[in-house]
């Protein structure tokens, strides 16, 4: 198939796509929401996963993050460089999966490009909007809130399926003083939430699934549940772990001792 | 340089950066236009081109999307996965050529992700405006339009700078029947807007770059000069190349005879 034909057959299911841009309507009264994840060949994902996998997968990590602040999704953009090895099954297989999701989100494909290179690359754009000044941004910890997470953690090894929290999302707009979503391990994430909100944090208990270890839940990658925080006393869904405390902005304790951020950097760990 | 360090750094020069998403107002009473195009090497560049023509080349071309809808671009995300030989020299020379051509045309860079990849891949998405309605498609042209580009053509071999014609993509607006860029050679471009329109063109001169050959300027890539029609009689700017005619929806002519759409196909000629 050429790039014409792969054009032609999106279009069926994406009429939006086929012009120089997408066109459509700014959302009155809204503040757009941009968000763009990579899904990379060893990376990310294994070439021998199946293509529907792959392609759900690398939308659900760009729906998380209009989750993590309290967004609605509304266009996708799929960049996708294919490999040498990719056929026209993977590929129908892989806008299969993608499409899946898509549809489950009432979130609209309306445009990517498409090119080669020696192994797949796949990068993924959403645009979501959120009521004017109402998205939820890592910055508003403050010391005294309590922390949460949307649901028990363990990384992608133990989840078959990634379901980005886009209701628990919203339903956390103007409730929650903080929020992210957690895609590189409890640890690392919530280093980073803290460091944007100039404060520390404590741990003090996490709900693992079902046979993931602490080392797992607070060190591995892909758990995409969300973390947020929330003054004491206000009722907010989730799960409490823990709390924010005065500190070195950054700094965490699990169960009393410090702890350091492993996580995943994607370009300090290079498989 | 981490992850982290990149995003710290850019955050100085793109206060955008750093959240789960990128938030920003939603323009009053316009459509947003949105474009993705990659630049691999190996396909786009040669890993040993200046890192700032490669960041640079690589905005020009996503806003050159924009200009050919009569648009003006706004935001900009930036995905890089890192090849094993970028160090971080490499890295500030590519920002800084892409803020160079970000700065020069008021757009705002947003956001992005950073990953790594055994090839250097870049993925830049730009969110743009147009006025509502306002939005010159490729599928507008109809039988006696007259056909034009922006000026010379003759592929990249013989163009140093790529400027994304904005200025004069926005002054078309209402009164270009239809517009696109030309980016994978006058023929096949022209080839798709005929093929969006429902008609077929005569091509009757080509304005040529000093050096180019015709061919070069049927069949090369990357001139992203505007191809555009208008009705006679109508006053518009640039160089007037032919005609748009009845036929076979897609079925071109040059001096009267049958020409075939060659140009760049990314999944057809691979590298």
């Amino acid at each position: 198939m050429n790039e014409d034909a792969i054009t032609r057959r999106l279009r069926r299911s994406a009429p939006l796509i086929g012009d120089d841009c997408a066109v459509v309507p700014a959302p009155r009264g809204r503040d757009l929401l941009f968000t763009t994840d990579f899904s990379i060949e060893g990376v990310h994902f294994k070439r021998d996963s199946a293509p529907q996998e792959i392609g759900y997968r690398a939308v659900a990590r760009s729906l998380s993050d209009i989750a993590a602040m309290g967004g609605t999704p509304l266009y996708c953009l799929i960049s996708i460089a294919l490999a040498p090895w990719t056929d026209s099954r993977w590929i129908a297989g892989f806008y299969r999966g993608a499409h899946r999701i898509l549809r489950k989100t009432n979130t609209e494909l309306a445009g990517g490009d498409l090119s080669h290179a020696r192994e797949l690359v796949c990068d993924v754009m959403i645009c979501g909007s959120v009521q004017k000044g109402r998205a939820i941004l890592r910055s508003g910890a403050r010391p005294g809130d309590c922390l949460y997470v949307s649901g028990p953690l363990g990384g992608w090894r133990h989840r078959r399926i990634l379901t980005p929290r886009l209701d628990f999302g919203r339903a956390l707009s103007g409730k929650a003083t903080a929020c992210m979503d957690i895609s590189d391990g409890l640890a690392l994430d919530l280093h980073r939430l803290c460091v944007a909100s100039g404060v520390a944090a404590e741990i003090e208990s996490i709900p693992l699934i079902d046979g993931a270890t602490i080392q797992q839940a607070l060190h591995d990658g892909e758990d995409y549940e969300l973390l947020f925080t929330a003054p004491p006393g206000r009722r907010v869904p989730g799960i409490r772990i823990g709390a924010i405390i005065e500190g070195k902005p950054g700094s965490l304790r699990y169960r009393g001792k410090k702890l350091t951020p492993l996580g995943y950097d994607h370009l300090q760990r290079r498989t």
